[in-house]
Order: structure tokens, then sequence, then C-alpha cells
């Protein structure tokens, strides 16, 4: 982010004839610059900004916070697991210690069979409640170390286990959808910021209806927010819209919504130190 | 560490009779002090730091260093393991999935037998070249499920397997002299460096000729240069010291390098910046 040096401590007076005359303290007549120690270029008392000691300060602070971010890196990388999936195409033959598979029921084929995604049952009841009660209570699945996933391709699937192992997933739109919907559904919840942080930096004007609804149906709230948000903000073109008018057919409730938050945002614009008008 | 609130963005000129008189640039009779937006003291131009500008950059700079460390914190917490000796105690009819139990073969009293610590060996293999190798090779260890430790307290070795789950570990100097030991030992580089670090914070007078003597043997190169920079900062006292008198009867050769790392550091204090005298 920042791009200039900060490190080079100087402090320069300068002064309009270039010369260094009396002491701090007395009057003079000329009118005295200041050099900023960290552009180096020089500036009038107006746009003062720290003294030298705070801006000494600030330097270590900023050390002390860059060492913090390299130590939580390196813990990051400690605690990344390998995935059982990259290890299982680099090392077709070496044992992965995986005692269960994950299977994309969507995927079968019509002989009923789909490429199994193995795992460790530690890594998920680790971060998964939902795969915790699944396997720790002998439930079907922990007896035949096969966990069905309905409604999901086989490449979302690989995603959402390998993220489990690293915390870390390549998104595009469709796989921070296809991701969010699993985070949710095992309360993966590390996973499901990360989609939604995602789905929010990518949010616009024409998919801020869709999204919406989306956020609705899987309790997103961040994205719900921010979605709203822009939605109140253009209210004058919404009905104008084909999702829209699809939406008031399939979930009037969720327009309703809508206007709501529009009418409260109006009122609290139109009086916001008011507090006896939001009785 | 930073105690100062910089946060409030402010910039005032105080002229010295309080007045606010001309714009700046033209000539003007009073001196000029300002006051820093940080600290809000005021301060002479001699005294200036940044101006405004790399200020509230300095700020954003900070902010988002903040946030950073905000998210990895979060990415730690998701990829740290429960470990499975606390899930052995606090539930201990719930299941761990552990395949493989770690045994202090110091602690095994006479019928053989010693306290098991459980784990998983995708968590070993994940975290140590030296589990890995024996592990995914079909070694008696893979075979039995059970790996003996020796030379190790049940405490340590404990605290040994918690630390590859959780990449924490409560640290005295008796604990981190033990972990560092198997750290080394199983080429678990993240834990070494950590009880690198602990043990060179406890680094002092009395204990730096052990603690050197100690560096050398596990190859503990930070904690090494720490030692011999105290030792050779205190050549004056060294002879007097049993610790000394010890390791001249028992590793002559280490004794030697203290001498050669005091020689050198006295060739260099003499001539810091003559390169000719190097060769």
């Amino acid at each position: 982010m920042m791009q200039r040096c900060r490190h080079r401590v100087r402090s320069v007076r300068v002064t309009s004839d270039e010369s260094d005359t009396s002491e701090s303290g007395s009057s003079e007549t000329e009118t005295e610059t200041m050099r900023c120690v960290s552009c180096l270029e020089s500036y009038e008392s107006c746009n003062a900004g720290t003294c030298k000691e705070c801006y000494e300060e600030a330097n270590e602070t900023e050390e002390e916070l860059k060492r913090q971010i390299e130590d939580l890196k390196a813990k990051v990388a400690f605690l990344k697991f390998w995935s059982p999936i990259d290890h299982h195409h680099s090392r077709p033959n070496g044992p992965c210690f995986t005692d269960v598979v994950l299977v994309a029921s969507s995927d079968e084929n019509s002989s009923g069979f789909a490429v199994p995604v193995p795992a460790h049952k530690a890594v998920l009841v680790s971060r998964s409640p939902v795969f915790k009660a699944m396997l720790e209570n002998e439930m079907e699945e922990s007896r035949s170390g096969t966990i069905k996933i309905g409604d999901v391709s086989y490449d979302a699937l690989r995603a959402f286990v390998n993220y489990m192992y690293t915390a870390e997933a390549c998104l595009d739109e469709q796989m921070g959808y296809d991701l969010l919907v699993l985070a949710e559904k095992y309360q993966v919840k590390h996973l499901k910021a990360h989609c939604e942080k995602f789905l929010v930096s990518k949010l616009n004007w024409d998919n801020s209806i869709l999204c919406y609804a989306f956020a609705h149906q899987h309790s997103a709230k961040h994205m719900l927010d921010a979605a709203l948000s822009l939605i109140t903000d253009n209210m004058d073109k919404l009905t104008k819209r084909e999702e829209y008018v699809e939406l008031v057919e399939k979930d009037p409730r969720l327009i309703v919504e809508i206007y709501e938050a529009y009418l409260s945002k109006q009122v609290n614009t139109a009086a916001p130190k008011d507090s006896s008008s939001k009785s």
C-alpha cells in the first residue's frame, strides 16, 4: 500500500533564504518551511502533521505491527495442512492416512459412481460442528466412511475440503456462491466470512437483487446489508428490473423488506438527530 | 506498545500572540510553533516530523496493518486443531479418530508401561519430515501404531504433541530446553524457532555458558549468536566461572570458538571500516 520510504529519519529546517540563522524561539523575519521526514518535501506550518518524536514512535509501531504479521504468517504456514487432495495427485502411492471420503452425490453417473474426495475425520470434525455431530455419533456416515453431499459439483466439493485444510480458496463468483452454500450448511464460519467478503467485493447494481435474495436464503448478514444498501440507493430504477418482477412473484416478503429498509433510510436521512421521530 | 491516540486528525497553527493573521507564505514577525496532531503538544519547526498528508497516510497504513493482523488471527484460530489430548481429557468417551500413540520411553515403569499420548498420523506427518519418513514408509512405528520417544518426560511429550495441533506452548526455561531438543530431533522448525526466541529472552550472564553449549549441541544458531555475544562482552569474568572450567574439561573446542569470536570482535571493533584488515 505504502510506497513512500519512511525509514529515513531526518529533520531539516529550511529558511527562505537558505541560511540557518538564529535558534528557535527568537523572532525571525523570514518565513519558515519545514521539510517532511517522510516524503522529504517542504511544507508550510499550516500543513504540519506530527512532531519528530511522534513520527519516530509511529515508525516503531509500524515495524512492530509488521513483525506481528510475519509471526502470524509463519504460524498460518505451520498450521496449514497438506491437503489430501494435492497429496493424492502428486504422490498417488503415498499413504495419506485418510479415513473418510466425501462424494458429490449430484455428480454420480448412472451406475452411482462419483469421484470421491478423501479426507480425515479429525479435520472435518475440527472445522465443522455439523461434521462433528455426524462423525462422533456413529451415524451412517461414520460407519460407512462415506459422506454424501447433495447439490454440489465435484469441483466445489474439492475446493470445500481443500479450504478445511488450508484456509485458502481460489474464488470466482460461481465458486463464491457454491462455497458459501456449503459453508452455511456445514457451519464453517471462517469460509462463510471469506466467501461473503469476496461476493460483497463483486456486488454491483446488476447482480444486487439476486445477491440480496441469495444472502437472505443463506443468512449471509454482511452480504445482505451491502446488497440492501445498494438497492435502496437506486430505488428509482428498481421496479424496471426483471429480477424485481421475478422476486415479487416468487418471494414478495423479500420485496416488502426492501421497501421497509428504504422507508427507514428515508426517515433517518430526513431527521438523523431527532430521536423523537423514531418512536 | 503505543499509548497515544493518533486517530484525531487535527492541525492547529499557533502563533505567539494567539491570533490567526496572514496566510502562509508572507513574512511574519512572530515565531510560529506547530501543534502535533498526534500528541497535541506544540513544537518548534526544528522538531518537525511529517507533513499532514504523510501523517494521514501513515494512519491509514497502521489501520490496514491492524486489519491484516485481525484476518491472520482469525485464520490461525480456524486452522488450529483441537488437540486430542485436551479432547481426551474433557470427553473421555468421545472418539478422536486418533491412529497412533506416542510414548515417552523414559517414563515407562518396571512393567514397561507409560501413559501414551494419542495423535493423528496425518498431523505428525504434516508437521515433521522425520515423522513423515517414519510413518509413510511402513516402518515398525507405522505398523504398531506406537512411536517411542526416548529421553523425554511425559509432560514434555504432551506439550510437544499439543504444539503440533495448536502452534502454542506454555514455556518455562526447562520446557523451552526440552521442546527445543524434540523440535530439533523431529525437525519441527516452527517450534524450534519459538523455543529459541523464548530462551534468548531468558539469557543472562549466569546461564550464558550453559546456553552456549546447549545451542551448540542442538544447532540453535540464533541462541548461539546471542549467548556468544553476551560471553564475549564479559570476557574479563569468563575464566572465573565454574561452567567455564567444566567446559574446558568436557569440550575444549567450544572454548576455542569463544576465544576466536572474541578475537574477531576485537579486530572488528578496532578497525570497523578498514576492509584491508580483514584479509
